[in-house]
């Protein structure tokens, strides 16, 4: 009972969570990653990002709006200059998932464990 | 200095793990996430699983291919039936990859408040 109970837990986070699929998406790529971590320690314009991770304008406008979609980046343009910085979404959701399937995989291996204890690979 | 060192470990994570791209891009889909899910409970047969998403064996099978590329099931053909089951990898460098994004975020915002207190934001 209290196993599907967990179950059916984790399969609400999953069926009623739409941006999940965005922002693991969004996390898919190393490129886009490091641009969340070089946020993380501060705001930058897109220029100055493209500049750090040697890329084209246009290639960083692309992985910012994938972020900027998945609520992980906002962009705010002053004048000529469009800066970058942490969006709403702290990945809060998608470690929650993460923690659930850990938790259910270690109880699963655990309930494994205590049948073999028990004679069961005898 | 620990600014820098805090940050330098979290890009190291990034550059060195291609994998993250395979199980991120793989976690990307809700009925991925399901198998996954489902695996955690019981190990499961391809036709199964296309069952119990209501799917055909084409679709499930391309599903579980990228799930297992990404390391994150393997599967077994005896006779005419290929089981699923959870592969070697649990996700482990993934939490970890959030988990150092998540804290190097809060540092952060522990600063700016530290900052605010000190009377910078009057």
């Amino acid at each position: 009972m209290r196993h599907l109970a967990r179950g059916a837990n984790v399969n609400h986070m999953v069926q009623y969570s739409p941006s999940l699929d965005d922002s693991f998406a969004a996390l898919a790529d190393p490129t886009r990653r490091g641009i969340l971590e070089r946020l993380g320690r501060e705001d930058a314009s897109i220029s100055a990002l493209a500049e750090a991770f040697a890329m084209t304008l246009t290639g960083m406008k692309k992985h910012v709006q994938i972020l900027e979609d998945a609520g992980l980046v906002t962009t705010e343009k002053v004048g000529r200059v469009r800066t970058c910085r942490l969006g709403p979404r702290r990945l809060d959701e998608e470690a929650l998932w993460m923690h659930a399937y850990r938790e259910m995989v270690e109880a699963r291996f655990d309930r494994l464990a205590a049948f073999l204890d028990g004679g069961g690979g005898a």
